[in-house]
Protein backbone atom coordinates (compact mmCIF):
# COMPACT_ATOMS: atom_id res chain seq x y z
CA UNK A 1 0.00 0.00 0.00
CA UNK A 2 0.82 3.51 -0.76
CA UNK A 3 2.35 5.57 2.21
CA UNK A 4 -0.67 8.79 2.38
CA UNK A 5 0.81 12.45 2.56
CA UNK A 6 -1.26 14.87 4.00
CA UNK A 7 -0.80 18.94 4.01
CA UNK A 8 -1.81 21.03 6.42
CA UNK A 9 -5.67 20.85 5.72
CA UNK A 10 -5.57 17.22 5.89
CA UNK A 11 -6.09 16.73 2.35
CA UNK A 12 -3.98 13.40 0.76
CA UNK A 13 -1.81 13.70 -1.46
CA UNK A 14 -2.14 10.26 -3.16
CA UNK A 15 -5.65 9.52 -2.95
CA UNK A 16 -8.36 6.66 -4.48
CA UNK A 17 -11.45 6.86 -5.27
CA UNK A 18 -13.74 3.81 -5.52
CA UNK A 19 -16.31 3.08 -8.37
CA UNK A 20 -18.02 0.19 -9.88
CA UNK A 21 -18.47 -0.62 -13.65
CA UNK A 22 -22.57 -0.10 -13.87
CA UNK A 23 -24.44 -1.77 -16.75
CA UNK A 24 -24.27 1.28 -18.87
CA UNK A 25 -20.72 1.97 -18.33
CA UNK A 26 -19.75 -0.63 -20.97
CA UNK A 27 -19.11 -0.54 -24.30
CA UNK A 28 -20.40 -2.56 -26.98
CA UNK A 29 -17.76 -5.57 -25.96
CA UNK A 30 -19.00 -5.42 -22.43
CA UNK A 31 -16.01 -3.99 -20.69
CA UNK A 32 -15.75 -0.51 -18.91
CA UNK A 33 -16.10 2.16 -22.08
CA UNK A 34 -12.73 3.67 -22.22
CA UNK A 35 -14.59 7.30 -22.10
CA UNK A 36 -16.37 6.66 -18.99
CA UNK A 37 -12.80 4.92 -17.70
CA UNK A 38 -11.37 8.56 -19.01
CA UNK A 39 -14.33 10.82 -17.26
CA UNK A 40 -14.25 9.16 -14.21
CA UNK A 41 -10.58 9.65 -14.29
CA UNK A 42 -10.90 13.33 -14.86
CA UNK A 43 -13.54 13.46 -11.94
CA UNK A 44 -10.97 11.36 -9.86
CA UNK A 45 -8.72 14.80 -10.61
CA UNK A 46 -11.07 17.06 -9.93
CA UNK A 47 -11.93 15.27 -6.56
CA UNK A 48 -8.54 15.01 -5.61
CA UNK A 49 -7.68 18.78 -6.69
CA UNK A 50 -10.27 20.56 -4.58
CA UNK A 51 -9.25 19.49 -0.76
CA UNK A 52 -5.58 20.41 -1.92
CA UNK A 53 -6.91 24.21 -2.77
CA UNK A 54 -6.59 24.15 -6.49
CA UNK A 55 -9.88 22.76 -7.70
CA UNK A 56 -11.85 24.80 -10.55
CA UNK A 57 -14.16 26.44 -8.39
CA UNK A 58 -11.05 28.31 -6.82
CA UNK A 59 -8.83 28.50 -10.18
CA UNK A 60 -12.39 30.23 -11.65
CA UNK A 61 -12.20 32.95 -8.66
CA UNK A 62 -8.33 33.60 -9.94
CA UNK A 63 -9.43 33.70 -13.67
CA UNK A 64 -7.85 30.69 -14.63
CA UNK A 65 -8.49 27.33 -15.64
CA UNK A 66 -6.85 23.60 -16.16
CA UNK A 67 -6.49 22.45 -19.86
CA UNK A 68 -5.71 18.64 -20.76
CA UNK A 69 -2.51 19.20 -22.62
CA UNK A 70 -1.90 15.54 -22.91
CA UNK A 71 -2.95 11.91 -21.54
CA UNK A 72 -1.42 8.48 -22.51
CA UNK A 73 -3.24 5.61 -20.90
CA UNK A 74 -2.48 1.94 -21.24
CA UNK A 75 -4.54 -1.08 -19.96
CA UNK A 76 -3.71 -4.18 -18.80
CA UNK A 77 -7.57 -5.33 -19.24
CA UNK A 78 -10.93 -3.93 -18.58
CA UNK A 79 -13.22 -4.46 -15.39
CA UNK A 80 -16.55 -5.72 -16.84
CA UNK A 81 -20.18 -5.73 -15.61
CA UNK A 82 -20.85 -4.83 -11.70
CA UNK A 83 -16.94 -4.86 -10.78
CA UNK A 84 -15.66 -2.39 -8.74
CA UNK A 85 -12.16 -0.83 -9.27
CA UNK A 86 -10.11 2.08 -8.02
CA UNK A 87 -8.72 4.98 -9.49
CA UNK A 88 -5.29 6.20 -7.68
CA UNK A 89 -3.93 9.50 -8.57
CA UNK A 90 -1.52 12.15 -7.87
CA UNK A 91 0.53 14.95 -8.69
CA UNK A 92 4.61 13.86 -9.61
CA UNK A 93 5.80 17.18 -10.84
CA UNK A 94 5.15 20.59 -11.71
CA UNK A 95 6.84 23.21 -14.00
CA UNK A 96 6.12 26.91 -14.65
CA UNK A 97 3.76 26.19 -17.21
CA UNK A 98 2.67 22.41 -17.13
CA UNK A 99 1.69 20.20 -13.86
CA UNK A 100 1.35 16.71 -14.62
CA UNK A 101 -0.63 13.61 -13.16
CA UNK A 102 -0.40 9.88 -13.00
CA UNK A 103 -2.93 7.44 -12.06
CA UNK A 104 -3.12 4.17 -11.66
CA UNK A 105 -6.31 1.75 -12.34
CA UNK A 106 -7.07 -0.84 -9.93
CA UNK A 107 -8.88 -4.03 -9.65
CA UNK A 108 -11.42 -4.77 -6.66
CA UNK A 109 -8.12 -7.08 -5.13
CA UNK A 110 -5.99 -3.48 -5.76
CA UNK A 111 -4.18 -5.08 -8.26
CA UNK A 112 -3.26 -2.20 -10.95
CA UNK A 113 -5.05 -3.09 -14.44
CA UNK A 114 -4.01 0.12 -16.18
CA UNK A 115 -1.60 3.57 -15.94
CA UNK A 116 -2.07 6.88 -16.92
CA UNK A 117 -0.38 10.32 -17.07
CA UNK A 118 -1.80 13.16 -18.24
CA UNK A 119 0.00 16.34 -18.50
CA UNK A 120 -1.73 19.96 -17.96
CA UNK A 121 -1.47 23.53 -18.54
CA UNK A 122 -3.33 26.88 -16.36
CA UNK A 123 -4.44 29.37 -18.89
CA UNK A 124 -6.29 32.66 -18.45
CA UNK A 125 -9.84 32.37 -18.50
CA UNK A 126 -9.93 35.77 -20.93
CA UNK A 127 -6.90 35.66 -23.23
CA UNK A 128 -6.64 31.64 -23.28
CA UNK A 129 -3.03 32.13 -22.66
CA UNK A 130 -0.79 30.04 -20.48
CA UNK A 131 -0.15 31.42 -17.11
CA UNK A 132 2.96 30.99 -14.52
CA UNK A 133 1.63 27.98 -12.38
CA UNK A 134 4.67 28.31 -9.34
CA UNK A 135 3.79 32.04 -9.12
CA UNK A 136 0.16 31.93 -9.92
CA UNK A 137 -0.60 29.21 -6.88
CA UNK A 138 2.55 28.74 -5.17
CA UNK A 139 1.18 26.19 -2.71
CA UNK A 140 1.05 24.31 -5.60
CA UNK A 141 4.59 22.63 -4.59
CA UNK A 142 3.70 21.40 -1.92
CA UNK A 143 0.90 19.28 -3.36
CA UNK A 144 3.52 17.04 -5.25
CA UNK A 145 4.50 13.99 -4.16
CA UNK A 146 8.16 13.52 -3.58
CA UNK A 147 9.72 11.28 -6.19
CA UNK A 148 11.19 8.80 -4.07
CA UNK A 149 7.73 8.28 -2.69
CA UNK A 150 5.65 7.82 -5.98
CA UNK A 151 4.24 5.22 -7.02
CA UNK A 152 5.47 3.77 -10.11
CA UNK A 153 3.48 4.42 -13.19
CA UNK A 154 4.97 2.42 -16.33
CA UNK A 155 3.73 3.85 -19.05
CA UNK A 156 5.72 4.06 -22.34
CA UNK A 157 5.87 7.04 -24.06
CA UNK A 158 5.37 6.54 -27.72
CA UNK A 159 7.44 8.69 -30.19
CA UNK A 160 5.15 10.48 -32.56
CA UNK A 161 4.15 10.06 -35.62
CA UNK A 162 4.00 12.01 -38.99
CA UNK A 163 0.44 11.06 -40.24
CA UNK A 164 0.03 10.95 -44.33
CA UNK A 165 -3.13 10.29 -44.99
CA UNK A 166 -4.67 13.12 -47.26
CA UNK A 167 -8.29 12.17 -47.08
CA UNK A 168 -9.71 12.13 -43.78
CA UNK A 169 -11.47 8.58 -42.68
CA UNK A 170 -13.80 10.10 -40.04
CA UNK A 171 -15.33 14.08 -40.31
CA UNK A 172 -17.57 15.84 -37.62
CA UNK A 173 -18.45 19.09 -36.00
CA UNK A 174 -18.82 19.51 -32.45
CA UNK A 175 -22.43 18.94 -31.41
CA UNK A 176 -23.99 20.24 -27.58
CA UNK A 177 -23.20 16.85 -26.55
CA UNK A 178 -19.17 17.06 -27.24
CA UNK A 179 -18.76 20.61 -26.13
CA UNK A 180 -17.69 22.28 -22.44
CA UNK A 181 -19.36 24.94 -21.29
CA UNK A 182 -16.48 27.21 -23.51
CA UNK A 183 -18.49 25.31 -26.62
CA UNK A 184 -15.07 23.83 -26.90
CA UNK A 185 -14.37 20.12 -27.78
CA UNK A 186 -14.87 18.35 -24.83
CA UNK A 187 -11.18 15.82 -24.79
CA UNK A 188 -13.05 12.66 -23.57
CA UNK A 189 -15.60 13.24 -26.56
CA UNK A 190 -12.07 13.85 -28.07
CA UNK A 191 -10.79 10.50 -27.79
CA UNK A 192 -14.06 8.70 -28.12
CA UNK A 193 -14.47 10.39 -32.37
CA UNK A 194 -10.46 9.01 -32.54
CA UNK A 195 -11.47 5.42 -31.75
CA UNK A 196 -14.67 6.37 -33.91
CA UNK A 197 -12.80 6.29 -37.05
CA UNK A 198 -11.01 3.53 -36.38
CA UNK A 199 -12.40 -0.14 -37.81
CA UNK A 200 -15.08 -0.95 -35.77
CA UNK A 201 -14.66 -5.04 -35.36
CA UNK A 202 -10.83 -4.58 -34.53
CA UNK A 203 -12.45 -2.46 -31.57
CA UNK A 204 -14.36 -5.12 -31.09
CA UNK A 205 -11.76 -7.58 -30.78
CA UNK A 206 -8.93 -6.03 -29.52
CA UNK A 207 -9.49 -3.65 -26.62
CA UNK A 208 -7.27 -0.23 -26.68
CA UNK A 209 -3.98 -1.32 -24.89
CA UNK A 210 -2.17 1.91 -25.26
CA UNK A 211 -3.65 5.46 -26.33
CA UNK A 212 -1.72 8.72 -26.38
CA UNK A 213 -3.59 11.98 -26.86
CA UNK A 214 -2.50 15.38 -27.29
CA UNK A 215 -4.33 18.47 -27.52
CA UNK A 216 -2.78 21.55 -29.50
CA UNK A 217 -5.79 23.65 -30.67
CA UNK A 218 -9.53 23.63 -29.05
CA UNK A 219 -11.70 22.25 -31.37
CA UNK A 220 -14.79 24.39 -32.04
CA UNK A 221 -18.69 24.06 -31.69
CA UNK A 222 -19.94 22.80 -35.43
CA UNK A 223 -16.59 23.32 -36.28
CA UNK A 224 -15.43 21.10 -39.11
CA UNK A 225 -12.76 18.57 -38.34
CA UNK A 226 -11.41 15.76 -39.72
CA UNK A 227 -9.40 12.79 -38.54
CA UNK A 228 -6.68 11.59 -40.86
CA UNK A 229 -5.55 8.08 -40.39
CA UNK A 230 -2.17 6.29 -40.78
CA UNK A 231 -2.17 2.23 -39.79
CA UNK A 232 1.38 1.38 -38.93
CA UNK A 233 2.00 -2.36 -37.22
CA UNK A 234 -0.36 -4.89 -36.29
CA UNK A 235 -2.99 -2.63 -34.34
CA UNK A 236 -1.09 0.45 -34.19
CA UNK A 237 -3.07 3.20 -35.66
CA UNK A 238 -1.79 7.02 -35.76
CA UNK A 239 -4.27 9.84 -36.14
CA UNK A 240 -4.48 13.42 -36.41
CA UNK A 241 -7.59 15.43 -36.56
CA UNK A 242 -7.40 18.56 -38.04
CA UNK A 243 -9.60 21.47 -38.77
CA UNK A 244 -10.81 22.61 -42.43
CA UNK A 245 -7.62 25.14 -42.59
CA UNK A 246 -5.02 22.24 -41.72
CA UNK A 247 -4.75 23.58 -38.45
CA UNK A 248 -3.92 19.96 -35.66
CA UNK A 249 -6.46 19.95 -33.00
CA UNK A 250 -4.96 17.11 -31.29
CA UNK A 251 -3.34 14.14 -32.32
CA UNK A 252 -3.41 10.93 -30.94
CA UNK A 253 -1.92 7.08 -31.08
CA UNK A 254 -3.69 4.16 -30.75
CA UNK A 255 -2.17 0.14 -30.06
CA UNK A 256 -4.70 -2.06 -29.81
CA UNK B 1 -41.37 9.02 2.47
CA UNK B 2 -42.58 5.92 0.68
CA UNK B 3 -43.55 2.52 2.23
CA UNK B 4 -40.68 -0.08 1.54
CA UNK B 5 -42.34 -3.08 0.19
CA UNK B 6 -40.14 -6.23 0.69
CA UNK B 7 -40.47 -9.34 -1.72
CA UNK B 8 -39.45 -12.80 0.08
CA UNK B 9 -35.67 -12.15 -0.71
CA UNK B 10 -35.92 -9.15 0.58
CA UNK B 11 -35.31 -7.05 -2.81
CA UNK B 12 -37.26 -3.85 -2.29
CA UNK B 13 -39.93 -3.37 -4.41
CA UNK B 14 -39.41 0.69 -4.48
CA UNK B 15 -36.15 1.72 -4.45
CA UNK B 16 -33.45 4.62 -4.41
CA UNK B 17 -30.13 4.94 -5.35
CA UNK B 18 -27.62 7.67 -4.50
CA UNK B 19 -25.62 9.79 -6.86
CA UNK B 20 -23.83 12.38 -6.95
CA UNK B 21 -23.06 15.35 -9.97
CA UNK B 22 -19.62 14.68 -11.32
CA UNK B 23 -17.80 17.49 -12.60
CA UNK B 24 -17.63 15.18 -16.03
CA UNK B 25 -21.23 14.41 -15.86
CA UNK B 26 -22.22 17.87 -16.88
CA UNK B 27 -23.24 19.55 -20.02
CA UNK B 28 -21.94 22.72 -21.74
CA UNK B 29 -24.38 24.53 -19.47
CA UNK B 30 -22.95 23.04 -16.53
CA UNK B 31 -25.94 21.41 -15.42
CA UNK B 32 -26.19 17.48 -14.67
CA UNK B 33 -26.38 15.90 -18.55
CA UNK B 34 -29.63 14.53 -19.70
CA UNK B 35 -27.64 11.83 -20.94
CA UNK B 36 -25.42 11.12 -17.78
CA UNK B 37 -29.24 11.29 -15.92
CA UNK B 38 -30.86 8.71 -18.75
CA UNK B 39 -27.55 6.33 -18.09
CA UNK B 40 -28.21 6.35 -14.59
CA UNK B 41 -31.59 5.74 -14.58
CA UNK B 42 -31.15 2.30 -16.26
CA UNK B 43 -28.02 1.80 -13.83
CA UNK B 44 -31.05 2.35 -11.44
CA UNK B 45 -33.41 -0.02 -13.24
CA UNK B 46 -30.47 -2.99 -13.86
CA UNK B 47 -29.43 -2.56 -10.19
CA UNK B 48 -32.89 -2.55 -8.37
CA UNK B 49 -33.92 -5.63 -11.00
CA UNK B 50 -31.15 -7.54 -10.51
CA UNK B 51 -32.49 -8.80 -6.49
CA UNK B 52 -35.87 -9.02 -8.00
CA UNK B 53 -34.72 -12.02 -9.85
CA UNK B 54 -35.06 -10.43 -13.20
CA UNK B 55 -31.83 -8.82 -13.89
CA UNK B 56 -30.38 -8.72 -17.48
CA UNK B 57 -27.82 -11.75 -16.40
CA UNK B 58 -30.88 -13.85 -15.19
CA UNK B 59 -32.90 -13.20 -18.67
CA UNK B 60 -29.73 -13.71 -20.98
CA UNK B 61 -29.94 -17.08 -19.40
CA UNK B 62 -33.19 -17.53 -20.86
CA UNK B 63 -32.54 -16.04 -23.80
CA UNK B 64 -34.57 -12.80 -23.59
CA UNK B 65 -33.73 -9.70 -23.14
CA UNK B 66 -35.22 -6.38 -21.89
CA UNK B 67 -35.82 -3.89 -25.03
CA UNK B 68 -37.00 0.14 -23.97
CA UNK B 69 -39.79 1.21 -25.97
CA UNK B 70 -40.80 4.34 -24.64
CA UNK B 71 -38.82 7.15 -22.12
CA UNK B 72 -41.22 10.32 -20.84
CA UNK B 73 -38.66 12.57 -18.92
CA UNK B 74 -39.99 16.01 -17.30
CA UNK B 75 -37.05 17.86 -15.42
CA UNK B 76 -38.36 20.76 -12.98
CA UNK B 77 -35.00 21.37 -12.98
CA UNK B 78 -31.31 19.87 -13.00
CA UNK B 79 -28.89 19.18 -10.14
CA UNK B 80 -25.36 21.32 -10.51
CA UNK B 81 -21.81 20.25 -10.26
CA UNK B 82 -21.33 18.29 -6.76
CA UNK B 83 -25.25 18.39 -6.23
CA UNK B 84 -26.27 14.89 -4.61
CA UNK B 85 -29.43 13.54 -6.26
CA UNK B 86 -31.25 10.50 -5.86
CA UNK B 87 -33.56 8.09 -7.99
CA UNK B 88 -36.65 6.21 -6.71
CA UNK B 89 -37.96 3.62 -9.37
CA UNK B 90 -40.56 0.76 -9.11
CA UNK B 91 -42.38 -0.85 -11.52
CA UNK B 92 -45.97 0.23 -11.34
CA UNK B 93 -47.67 -2.69 -14.10
CA UNK B 94 -47.39 -5.47 -16.27
CA UNK B 95 -49.14 -6.98 -19.44
CA UNK B 96 -48.10 -9.38 -21.23
CA UNK B 97 -46.15 -7.88 -23.92
CA UNK B 98 -45.40 -4.73 -21.87
CA UNK B 99 -44.47 -3.53 -18.36
CA UNK B 100 -43.54 0.06 -16.92
CA UNK B 101 -41.19 1.46 -15.04
CA UNK B 102 -41.01 4.61 -13.31
CA UNK B 103 -39.04 7.15 -11.84
CA UNK B 104 -38.72 10.07 -9.33
CA UNK B 105 -35.38 12.30 -9.36
CA UNK B 106 -35.13 13.85 -6.03
CA UNK B 107 -32.15 16.72 -4.69
CA UNK B 108 -30.41 16.06 -2.11
CA UNK B 109 -33.25 16.92 0.37
CA UNK B 110 -35.71 14.07 -0.84
CA UNK B 111 -37.68 16.85 -2.80
CA UNK B 112 -39.01 15.79 -6.15
CA UNK B 113 -36.94 17.65 -9.11
CA UNK B 114 -38.11 15.25 -12.10
CA UNK B 115 -39.95 12.71 -12.72
CA UNK B 116 -39.88 9.68 -15.96
CA UNK B 117 -41.74 7.06 -16.80
CA UNK B 118 -40.77 4.18 -19.05
CA UNK B 119 -42.37 1.08 -21.31
CA UNK B 120 -39.95 -1.96 -21.96
CA UNK B 121 -40.79 -4.80 -23.95
CA UNK B 122 -38.71 -8.19 -23.42
CA UNK B 123 -37.62 -10.00 -26.42
CA UNK B 124 -36.18 -13.16 -27.83
CA UNK B 125 -32.30 -12.69 -28.51
CA UNK B 126 -32.53 -15.16 -31.13
CA UNK B 127 -35.77 -13.80 -32.70
CA UNK B 128 -35.74 -10.62 -32.25
CA UNK B 129 -39.76 -10.78 -31.01
CA UNK B 130 -41.44 -9.69 -28.15
CA UNK B 131 -42.08 -12.90 -25.56
CA UNK B 132 -44.71 -13.16 -23.35
CA UNK B 133 -43.55 -11.50 -19.60
CA UNK B 134 -46.23 -13.39 -17.68
CA UNK B 135 -45.75 -16.92 -19.13
CA UNK B 136 -41.96 -16.38 -18.77
CA UNK B 137 -41.54 -14.95 -15.46
CA UNK B 138 -44.69 -15.65 -13.85
CA UNK B 139 -42.95 -14.19 -10.60
CA UNK B 140 -42.50 -10.90 -12.13
CA UNK B 141 -45.94 -10.23 -11.19
CA UNK B 142 -45.26 -9.77 -7.75
CA UNK B 143 -43.07 -7.14 -8.43
CA UNK B 144 -45.29 -4.65 -9.39
CA UNK B 145 -46.14 -2.43 -6.94
CA UNK B 146 -50.35 -2.36 -5.81
CA UNK B 147 -52.02 1.09 -7.48
CA UNK B 148 -52.90 2.38 -3.90
CA UNK B 149 -49.35 2.38 -3.03
CA UNK B 150 -47.69 3.50 -5.89
CA UNK B 151 -46.13 7.51 -5.83
CA UNK B 152 -47.35 9.77 -8.04
CA UNK B 153 -45.61 10.18 -11.10
CA UNK B 154 -47.56 13.14 -12.65
CA UNK B 155 -45.36 13.40 -16.38
CA UNK B 156 -48.19 14.27 -18.58
CA UNK B 157 -47.89 12.28 -22.18
CA UNK B 158 -47.49 14.28 -25.12
CA UNK B 159 -49.54 13.46 -28.58
CA UNK B 160 -48.00 12.15 -31.48
CA UNK B 161 -46.83 14.64 -33.82
CA UNK B 162 -46.81 14.58 -37.37
CA UNK B 163 -42.86 15.42 -38.89
CA UNK B 164 -43.48 16.50 -42.28
CA UNK B 165 -40.14 17.99 -42.81
CA UNK B 166 -38.70 16.44 -46.49
CA UNK B 167 -35.09 17.05 -45.57
CA UNK B 168 -33.30 15.41 -42.47
CA UNK B 169 -31.39 18.36 -40.39
CA UNK B 170 -28.96 16.14 -39.14
CA UNK B 171 -27.09 12.36 -40.37
CA UNK B 172 -25.54 10.20 -38.76
CA UNK B 173 -24.40 6.44 -38.38
CA UNK B 174 -24.36 4.95 -35.31
CA UNK B 175 -20.41 3.91 -34.66
CA UNK B 176 -18.59 2.32 -32.09
CA UNK B 177 -19.07 4.51 -29.23
CA UNK B 178 -23.22 4.26 -30.05
CA UNK B 179 -24.03 0.81 -29.95
CA UNK B 180 -24.80 -1.94 -27.85
CA UNK B 181 -23.46 -5.59 -27.69
CA UNK B 182 -26.08 -6.38 -30.42
CA UNK B 183 -24.65 -3.44 -32.53
CA UNK B 184 -27.46 -1.57 -32.39
CA UNK B 185 -28.21 2.26 -30.99
CA UNK B 186 -27.89 2.81 -27.26
CA UNK B 187 -31.35 4.58 -26.67
CA UNK B 188 -29.33 7.29 -24.53
CA UNK B 189 -26.85 7.63 -27.63
CA UNK B 190 -29.86 8.62 -29.56
CA UNK B 191 -31.08 10.69 -27.23
CA UNK B 192 -27.91 12.87 -27.77
CA UNK B 193 -28.52 12.77 -31.32
CA UNK B 194 -32.07 13.77 -31.42
CA UNK B 195 -31.25 16.95 -28.78
CA UNK B 196 -27.61 17.38 -31.10
CA UNK B 197 -29.94 17.91 -34.00
CA UNK B 198 -31.94 20.89 -32.31
CA UNK B 199 -30.33 24.67 -32.23
CA UNK B 200 -27.53 24.62 -29.75
CA UNK B 201 -28.61 27.87 -28.58
CA UNK B 202 -31.95 27.43 -27.90
CA UNK B 203 -30.50 24.32 -25.91
CA UNK B 204 -27.98 26.40 -23.98
CA UNK B 205 -30.73 28.65 -22.73
CA UNK B 206 -33.66 26.71 -21.99
CA UNK B 207 -32.77 23.37 -20.41
CA UNK B 208 -35.20 20.70 -21.61
CA UNK B 209 -38.08 20.28 -19.85
CA UNK B 210 -40.13 17.10 -21.10
CA UNK B 211 -38.80 14.60 -23.48
CA UNK B 212 -40.64 11.99 -24.95
CA UNK B 213 -38.80 9.16 -27.47
CA UNK B 214 -40.31 6.32 -28.71
CA UNK B 215 -38.24 3.06 -29.76
CA UNK B 216 -40.26 1.31 -32.81
CA UNK B 217 -36.63 0.12 -34.97
CA UNK B 218 -33.40 -0.28 -33.91
CA UNK B 219 -30.72 1.77 -35.75
CA UNK B 220 -27.48 -0.49 -36.61
CA UNK B 221 -23.64 -0.15 -36.54
CA UNK B 222 -22.91 2.36 -39.96
CA UNK B 223 -26.29 2.40 -40.89
CA UNK B 224 -27.05 5.65 -42.18
CA UNK B 225 -30.00 8.14 -39.90
CA UNK B 226 -31.62 11.11 -40.91
CA UNK B 227 -33.04 13.72 -37.97
CA UNK B 228 -36.09 15.10 -39.41
CA UNK B 229 -37.34 17.89 -37.47
CA UNK B 230 -40.30 20.02 -36.96
CA UNK B 231 -40.44 22.95 -34.74
CA UNK B 232 -44.19 23.60 -33.02
CA UNK B 233 -44.46 26.34 -30.97
CA UNK B 234 -42.13 28.19 -29.14
CA UNK B 235 -39.33 25.52 -27.32
CA UNK B 236 -41.55 22.45 -28.67
CA UNK B 237 -39.54 20.16 -31.15
CA UNK B 238 -40.90 16.67 -32.92
CA UNK B 239 -38.58 14.64 -34.50
CA UNK B 240 -38.50 11.37 -36.66
CA UNK B 241 -34.95 9.40 -36.93
CA UNK B 242 -35.69 7.34 -39.72
CA UNK B 243 -33.41 5.15 -42.37
CA UNK B 244 -32.67 5.50 -45.86
CA UNK B 245 -36.00 3.65 -46.96
CA UNK B 246 -37.91 5.73 -44.82
CA UNK B 247 -38.16 3.41 -41.60
CA UNK B 248 -38.62 4.99 -38.28
CA UNK B 249 -36.03 3.62 -35.81
CA UNK B 250 -37.25 6.35 -33.28
CA UNK B 251 -39.27 9.78 -32.92
CA UNK B 252 -39.65 12.25 -30.00
CA UNK B 253 -40.97 15.17 -28.53
CA UNK B 254 -38.98 17.61 -26.79
CA UNK B 255 -40.43 21.01 -24.52
CA UNK B 256 -37.82 23.15 -23.62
Amino acid sequence: MWKIYKTDNMAKLIEEFQFCVESFHLDCTEHLSLSTLGNQMLNAAVRHAEPLGFGHKKLNDLGVTWVFSRLLIQMERYPREFDKYAIRTWIPSVSRYFTNRNFIIQDAEGSPIGYATSVWAMIDLATRQPVDITKLVPEYASAVVPPEEQPQCPVARTNRVRVTAEEPVYTFAPQFFDIDYNGHLNSIRAIEHFLNALPAEELRQHPVHRMEVAYSAEGKYHEPLGIYLSTGAEGEYAMEMRKADGTIACHCKVLL
